[in-house]
């Protein structure tokens, strides 16, 4: 009969989905240019050239039957190999071909790596604010998600409630930095604390704690951030990663699993990730779409909008007395509500043409995402509907 | 800790995949030319211009932001209306968007329709000869795969042996026609009293009965050949479909389930295949992908190669001695081998050179596959060979 499990889930739309739903049709009333749209994580800068030659001289050049052909079951070669020598030359890893695994995006990533490492009835921990999605990925895998509360002083970890979320029975930590929607990075004090309290209860509990680090804005950091490579920092870690942010691909579905080499069964991890596939009915990305990041591997689309903007809207929202921490990279921003509720902050907010989500959506309540992933001028034009939200709502001299 | 399950499932290997590393590795000996690699059913003859060229105009005249934007959930809608259209003007079925659903390949489809109509414990049941992935993909649902026994006769569908396997907790039939290994395509007979079945015992049971249909290799269909449109025949049918056949485009992984609108709860399936993609990390095939093949939904490879290899490759195995069923499509032949252990026979063909598929993998022992899809010139090259490796094992005369 049809899963009734499946058809359930229907009902929990996603609250992020809604709010765009919401501004798109809005957008048929009143013209989409009048609605200011921070709901949707969508790229607004097209993909370098250089991808868009790749895919053409792919298919104009490339025999067909190599170009379209099956990818091994543990993805092409080739790429493989160029995305671990990337990933080497910049970070100073010393990923192998074996290492690398590429996936329908980071969603896939998140999907092997969490699979693989983990047992059904195991907890999997992740640290608020976080994106919702992690609800159904982790579901997905027969473990159990429990969310670390926020710091929400610097959207860092909060390491006292890590502490306390700990137990034996917790078999991956999935963090997700950049973060979405805090836009915060975690500092390179962080990701080393971090490695120590994981270190320390794998000696306690006598067995492997694996990170799983979802990284795919990670090409999204803003000058004078701290952002090291969390890989570097703790041996069992995984990192899932996606161009969709960085080449602006988000529809092509592809990022890759880099297991690190010393993590426990590093060589076999891969090979773990497509029997997975098997299961899952996912069969490697695209072969040509592999192929092509495999040639732009260092480029990126030009980013610099999302750094305009997240200085505009920065300086825009403290003026107006919002208690906000400035973003080192990402296109979010994760101010507090002028309200506790912050459902009900939005739903005043939509009345202005406002379009935020709610931080409930990401673990962590009294706080609104604003995706800053619009053209400058749109931003621009937002600050006087926005100035008057905040006096007509919440009164004057804020 | 690292999942045992699929750890194990490592060992499990596929017999297809150690006959085809075989074939490789052996052709590193001896020149890959003198193998006669019958083992492994990737596509042999180039995706047509018109696809490369979609691809190439796709790239220069489109907008970026709208060719690699993210699908929304239930995949492209202008490729799910052009899929609909299709196949409505070829099958006259009444398709529409709402009842398709892109997906990464067959395999993704059969992944996702699966999902949808069974539940953890029910049972899926299968005719053999069948694909041996059906084990993972069935196994990925938490349902239980039960396998039917062949009709060696005809390779048609053993009804005696149907109806003695039908049960309550049967919740979906899955069949593959045109048929890989067999060759063989169901009949309108067959189909229709597959029908008949089906409907009397969802009438017996009081609750519905699934029919998923596996067909790749829908598009490869010889002259003369009865090839019913299986969902025309049966209300509660989903159509997997994949165009690495019938495209040769096997590594974009690019496939659709159309839902037959009369099934219960058609307008809603595709809505929960969307929910199901949250869970197992698949969020649609590449979205260019998507935009390229709805441009050339009515093309096909060249494919006449493979009816050119039937008929020589039948004729041979009959002239030999074979007892096999003529194939009506695919790029298969399935013959009956010349002793009853196929995994002893397809060991001694080995020895020279020729690599079959053991009928085992697919739930018949006793046959072997060969797969047909290289070129015509190696096809007649391998028939001395063939011919001696009879005569010199299973002695002359034959």
């Amino acid at each position: 009969m049809i899963n009734q499990e499946f058809r359930k889930m229907i009902e929990g739309k996603s609250v992020i989905r809604e709010q765009s739903e919401y501004a798109t049709a809005r957008g048929r009333e009143i013209g989409y240019e009048n609605v200011f749209d921070f709901s949707l994580g969508n790229p607004s800068v097209p993909c370098p050239p250089e991808y868009t030659q790749a895919v053409v001289d792919l298919h104009l050049r490339e025999d067909p039957m190599v170009l379209h052909g099956y990818s091994p079951s543990q993805s092409l070669p080739s790429t493989r190999a160029a995305v671990a020598e990337s990933l080497n030359r910049r970070f100073g890893m010393d990923y192998r071909m074996e290492h690398i695994f590429m996936t329908s995006g980071a969603t896939g990533a998140i999907a092997h790596a969490l699979r693989c490492v983990t047992c059904p009835g195991e907890q999997v921990l992740t640290f608020a604010p976080y994106f919702g999605e992690y609800g159904p990925y982790v579901a997905g895998t027969g473990a159990e998600l429990k969310v670390v509360p926020a710091d929400t002083e610097s959207f860092q970890i909060n390491f006292d409630a890590f502490e306390k979320a700990m137990n034996p029975k917790v078999a991956a930590v999935l963090l997700n930095t950049p973060n979405n929607p805090s836009g915060v990075v975690y500092s390179t004090d962080t990701i080393r604390r971090l490695a120590r309290v994981l270190t320390e209860k794998q000696r306690e509990y006598g067995h492997d704690i694996f990170l799983v680090s979802d990284e795919p804005y990670r090409e999204i950091v803003f000058e004078g951030t701290d952002a090291p490579f969390v890989s570097a920092f703790y041996d069992n870690s995984l990192c899932c990663y996606s161009f969709s942010k960085s080449l602006s691909l988000p529809g092509e579905r592809i990022g890759y699993v880099a297991v690190n080499p010393r993590c426990t069964d590093a060589d076999l991890m891969a090979v773990i990730f497509s029997q997975i596939s098997r299961k899952t009915g996912h069969n490697c990305p695209s072969s040509s779409v592999q192929l092509a990041v495999e040639r732009v591997l260092d480029k990126t689309s030009d980013l610099s909008v999302y750094e305009r903007n997240r200085d505009l809207i920065y300086d825009e929202l403290v003026k107006l007395g919002f208690r906000v921490v400035r973003p080192g990279g990402t296109f979010y921003i994760f101010p507090q509500a002028l309200e506790e509720d912050d459902v009900a902050f939005c739903e005043k907010a939509k009345k202005y043409d406002l379009i935020f989500v709610p931080g409930s959506a990401f673990g962590c309540p009294g706080y609104f995402r604003m995706a800053y992933c619009i053209g400058t001028e749109k931003v621009l034009r937002s600050f006087p509907v926005l100035e008057r939200f905040v006096r007509e709502e919440y009164g004057a001299g804020r």
